[in-house]
This record gives C-alpha cells, structure tokens and sequence, in this order.
C-alpha cells in the first residue's frame, strides 16, 4: 500500500464531513476576547477553552510578557541544555516548585515534552508503569519511550490499581514500579482519587507516584496549588508535573520532585529538554506573571468553582446527567458521535463555542460536549449558554442518561477524532 | 535498583564537574542583546546561538509579537484540533508552504513535535526508514513511535544509503521507504548531498523523501529558502519540516507537502499536534514578521555567508581544520572530552560563549566547540573571537587535526553529555 493510498481514505472522509457541514474541528477563530472569540464574522461565547482563570487577556500578564521581550527577545535560540538558558527559566522553577510544595523544578517548552522526556528517561525495560486507561496520550508516549512494562487500569479504579499492582510487585521484583495518574482529567473533568492512590503507598513502600497535574493546576486546592494539595496528599506524591497551557495563559510545562539527584538526572538526560529548542522568555514571564496575580486575587479561583456550581445546577435542571465534582470541565454526555457532531453545529450558529469529543478520546457511543467554564464568564455569558442548552437538548431529547464509567483505552495507534465524522 | 540508586551516580558526576569548575551546560542567561549576553557580571560575544539572522531582538518582530496579544492573548487556550487554533496559524501553514515551494503546510508548537508526530502516524510496522546515523534526537523518536523498521546509514554517505535502500525494497516490498536526513547537521554544520539522494528516486519511483531542515531554513538557498531550494530538488523532496527556533526566532515548527490527502491525515493522526496545546498568537506572528524581514532583506542572508566565510578563512589561518561548507555552524575540532571542557570554559572567561559537544552527540574522543555565527555579529566581534580563539588554541596546542567523519549512531538509550565531565 503506498502512502497516498493510506491517507486518501481518511481525507475522503474528513471531506464529507466538512461538505455535510458537521466537521466540527480546527476551526479558525480570527480574535479572541477572553471568554468571547470571533470565528469570522460570527462572534461566540467560549465554553470549551482551557483558560480556566481567564489571565490570557489580562493586561498585567501581557505586559509582562512584552517586557521580557526587551531582555531576552523573541526567541530562545538554542536548547536550555546549551545556549538557551535563561535565569527567568531558573527564577520559574523556583517558584513553581514552592507553589506546588516541591524542592524543585524543571521547565520544559511543552506539557507533552516533560511526560515523554520525564518518564522516558527515569524507566526502562526492568520496570512497571501502572496508569489509569484515560490517562493523556503523552503519558502513553513517555511509557513507551522508556520500554517500561505498562499496565492500565480502570478510570479512577483504586482497588483494581490495588490488584494490579500486587501482581507486578511480585513479578518485578526489583524493578521499579510507578502509578501515574492526572489529578483532573481533561475530558471528563473527573477528579482523582489521589488520597486513596497515596493509601497504596502504606503497603508498597517502595512505590512511585507520577501526577499530571495539567487541567488541575491553579483551579483545585488552596491558592489553586493543584490536585495533590486538594486531596492533601502533596508530600506522598513523588512527581508532579503540570501545564502552563490551561489557567497559566501560556505554554509549557514542567515536573517537580523533592529529590536533588533525580531532578538532576532528569536534566540531564530527558531527551525532549536536551533536544528542544527553549521556552521562550515571553511565554515564560507570562507564567510568572499569571503566579503573581493567582496569589494577588484567590477570588478568581472562587468565582470560578461559584460559576461551574452553578452551571452544574443548570445543567442538572435541564435534566442532564452531570457528575459531582469541582472542577470547570462539564461534559454534555449525549451519546451517539453523529448526534453530538449535530449537537455542536447547533451550538455553533447559536452562538456558543464548545466541541465533542468522540471515541477513543471517550467509549464508542458515548460522545460527550466538552464544555469547561473560565472566571472571566459573566452571569450574561451564563445564562445565555444555559438556555441555549435547554433549548437543544429538548430537541435533541437528551435527557438524564448518566452513561457508564468509560473503559475506553486510549490505543495509541489509531487515532481518529474524526473517524465517524461522515457515518450516516 | 531504586530510583534514587539509578539516579545518584549520575548525579555525583554532574556535582563533580561542577566542582571542578568545568561543567559548562544550562548557564543561566541573564540578558540578550543580540549577538552578546549577559550571564551575571559578565558580559560576553554569544558564539553558540541558533539565532542565525539575528531576528529576535529586531524591534519589527517584536512588535509583531506585542500587536498579536491584544487580539488573541498569551495562550492559546487548547489544541488547535479544539478550540485552540487561531486563523493565524493558517496564514502562516500557507506562508511557509509557498516558502518553501510546497502546497500545504501544518504548524506545530515545537520541531520535536512535528517530527515524532508525522512519523509516528505515516509509517507502521510494515515499513522502512532509512536515515542518516547523525539525525536528530527528534527523528528517532518519531521512527520508534511509528514501529517502522529503522535502517542508519553512514552520516552522508549515498553509496551506503544506495545498498541499504536496495536490501530494504527487496526485503520489504509491500511496505512504504522513506529516507530521513536533515538538510544541515545542527553539529558539524554539513551539508546532506540533497541531489545525489533524491537520484535515488530514479532507480526507486516509490522512495519517499523527508527532509529536516531546521537549521537550512533561512539560511541556505535563495532567499533562504532552505537546503532542498540550495541543492535545486525542491519538486522531488516530499516532506519538508522545519523548525521556527533557529533563524526564525521563534518556537514550534511546520512540515509541508504538495499532497492534500497526506497533510488532511497528518493533520488529524499527529498526536503530538492532537494532545498538545496550539503555539501561542505572539510565538506565530513571531514567524510571520521574520519571514518578512527575510523578504525585504535578502542582504541579511549574504552578510551571514560573508561572516561564516570569513570565520573560516579565520580558523584556517589559526590552523585549525575546518571543512568546505556554507552553513554558520563551524565546530572547533578540539579530541579529547575533558580539553573541550577547559577550552570552552577559558572562552566562557575571556567573554566568548560557545559550548562543547561531546559523545554521544558527536563520537568518543573527537569532542567539538560548536561555534555559530549571525548576521548581527559585528566586526569587532569577530575580530575579538578569531584572537580568542588564537590564543586558546596556541594554548592547548589544539592544530590541523581533522578528525574521521563521524560515526556516532545518536543511542536513544543512554545520552549523558557531560558524562565525562568529571573524569581526569
């Protein structure tokens, strides 16, 4: 089969779907306005952006980031390991790693780049990986870098973590053997159970923890110090690695851990730090920036968790299933992918911006809207999102079918959003 | 073995280097001013930098940068699959595939990215790639992501490249072959012989070609066009990656193709441009103003290639062996790890920062110096750094000694750069 003929059936079918007028990805949005954005010349309310503080249009942040420019420039011009390395990257690391109650830091240029760099680099074939199925693909993509044995368990699923892991105790014996898990996950907006995973710990002493802290960083915890200091687990979590890409208004990434050596190990030898070209400084000082005010102005992040209450309570009075929980992302679960696709399209020319997810990024036939709420949303901005809900859902008779715990296993090999987008 | 067991030694040795004042990797900038940066109290004449055409301090990029943040903030907000691609993004995907000379293009937030996700979602296990031993880290990744079966050949070397690819057509026949070199070697600076490895395709019209042009782009070619517009084989390369962060002055990077259905595919199989967050409005108008610049400024380019001229002739008359190329890369040839150390730190306190590169990256004992010049770097810069220079070798001893090409395979298994740093 040659190359063309591998890719033209799946060009074939992302065609359809634009023609049928229900694609519904990569749209181009021509200006953003914090929780409005222009797509064109039609101007959206924005349900689904992970800027869950808002700060990507705050006028401190910016300025911060055009400041840096005149100390450092555009761009970073070469890796941090060589001619890239800027103090500003140095002065970040210290102060995540205090934010997240961390000895240190290491900044990367991508979220992606430190769980494959990270976990890359510290196993390798003697040891065990267990991590949750919905776990994000750069998880996956670092396990597998580093020929580790992977193990997934069950969403959010303690006991069978628990099964799994007497299991590879026994038959690694002297490997190493760590569970990684996001505190929030991104799709479902569920929470981890991190307390009853840090529980393991008691009985394995020898056990690692890895969290990927990305979508509950600067939202969950005191101060929005993450997942960890939510569940009040931080010093029994070995790794914590987040994003500045969500409510940081940036780009980038990061891992922190108490121990000298390994932070210096990781260094050293996390290919994507060493073979990247830097973070540059004005997404770094963004960063910083975005700390400053997260500390200067707690009350964003309680504005936040009062909206997303309140839209929780929306939804539910509308009569769609919403799982408890305290983070921004709230999933419309509808079901079948070609009634979400729709669904979205309607949402779209109504005004609001919010796209589904459809396997394998959820089970097959349990698409999901992933909307996710910002503190910069007005009660306006609420409402009318509310209503326009309602209304679709009466139409579209979605109603309070809470659909099962998904066991949907991200497979790394064939992804395909967009697989269903032409299926009748 | 524990991960603080695995992790120790290597720390000690990086302590000991540091010690010993040699260690000379993630010096903390402090400031940039084009060609010289601050690190602390001292100021010095940058020698290392990617920075070719000195872009990143041009007040029209950076006002580029600034105007993009009041109309799309700092961060993105998501993927650009989601709700994180900006019309931005698409003005520069058709801007840099007519640069250089191909249909479409796809942005990425880094080059990393864009290598380990298009190779990883083009080839499966049924294939071949064949690349050069001295391709990036990046690249390897992507054939390992991808299960292909990898085929090094000797850097540059057609003849070899010419056998292997015979054995693999035969052995393979169903399977795609791809060829995998990058335009200029972002460590010796060499140039890969673009036209005798796209005559390959006479003798194999199925051989795909895929060029990483990371450090050719903006610097080789008419206009800067790249490595494949310098060698004449543009209409014949059929992937073209490059990168944002050398002399774009910038992050992310892009790969471009004539094929729709190619780029319809890898637009939406890349998990690296999938699951990672969109590269921020600023770091993408970043990009756009420079390709400006180079349209309106040609002359940038040619100062570029008279600065490197010059250099060489330079090194030459100091003794030092240096090879035919036009590329602002020039490694001082130094041996022995433990001497490239001393060198560069010497150079660091005579106000010159250049960095050794060390095995893996280059073969065991034949350590380099990686100088690189910009087009910003004024006469007296390189009047002060030929005279440093000078002086240092006739210190060392360090003469016309050029070393064997190179036969380091990049293991992507155990790189340790300054694993030798605290050897005697």
């Amino acid at each position: 089969m040659t190359l063309k003929e591998r890719c033209y059936p799946f060009a074939h079918m992302i065609r359809t779907g634009k023609e049928e007028g229900i694609y519904p990805y990569f749209r181009p949005v021509t200006r953003t306005w914090g929780p409005e954005v222009d797509v064109g010349d039609r101007h959206l309310i924005m349900v689904g952006s992970n800027d869950y503080l808002g700060l990507t249009h705050d006028p401190r942040v910016r300025e911060a980031a055009i400041r840096s420019l005149s100390s450092y420039g555009t761009g970073p011009g070469g890796s941090r390991f060589l001619c890239g390395n800027m103090a500003l990257h140095e002065v970040l690391e210290d102060r995540l790693a205090a934010f997240v109650g961390k000895k240190r830091a290491i900044v990367h240029t991508t979220g992606f780049s430190v769980n494959l760099g990270a976990i890359g680099c510290l196993l390798n074939s003697d040891d065990v990986i267990l991590c949750d199925r919905e776990d994000h693909y750069s998880i996956f993509e670092g396990c597998r870098s580093s020929r580790a044995k992977i193990v997934p368990f069950p969403h959010n699923d303690v006991e069978a973590a628990s099964r799994k892991l007497a299991h590879a105790v026994q038959k690694h014996p002297d490997g190493v053997v760590i569970l990684i898990t996001e505190g929030v996950f991104s799709m479902s907006g569920d929470v981890a159970p991190l307390a009853d995973f840090a529980r393991l710990k008691k009985k394995y002493p020898n056990l690692w923890m890895y969290l990927d802290d990305a979508h509950g960083l600067g939202v969950m915890g005191p101060g929005g110090k993450g997942t960890a200091a939510h569940c009040g687990v931080t010093s029994q979590i070995d790794f914590i690695m987040g994003t500045f890409s969500k409510a940081l208004a940036s780009i980038g990434g990061f891992i922190a851990s108490d121990d000298d050596d390994i932070i210096e190990y990781m260094k050293h030898n996390s290919k994507t730090l060493i073979f990247s070209a830097a973070l540059p400084a004005s997404n770094v000082a963004t960063v910083l920036a975005c700390l400053d005010v997260l500390e200067e102005e707690p009350e964003r992040i309680q504005r936040l968790r009062d909206i997303t209450r309140q839209v929780r309570e929306g939804y539910r009075r509308i009569g769609l299933a919403v799982r408890e929980s305290e983070t921004p992302i709230i999933p419309i679960r509808i079901g079948p992918e070609e009634k979400a696709y729709v669904f979205a399209q309607e949402l779209f020319e109504n005004g609001v911006f919010a796209l589904p997810a459809v396997f394998p990024a959820v089970p097959k036939g349990q698409a999901v809207i992933r909307t996710a709420y910002m503190s910069t949303h007005e009660q306006r901005h609420i409402d009318y999102v509310l209503e326009t809900v309602d209304r679709l859902a009466r139409k579209h008779r979605i109603r309070s079918v809470d659909l099962p715990e998904s066991e949907a296993f991200l497979e790394p090999c064939d992804f395909a959003a967009a697989k269903s987008c032409g299926a009748q």
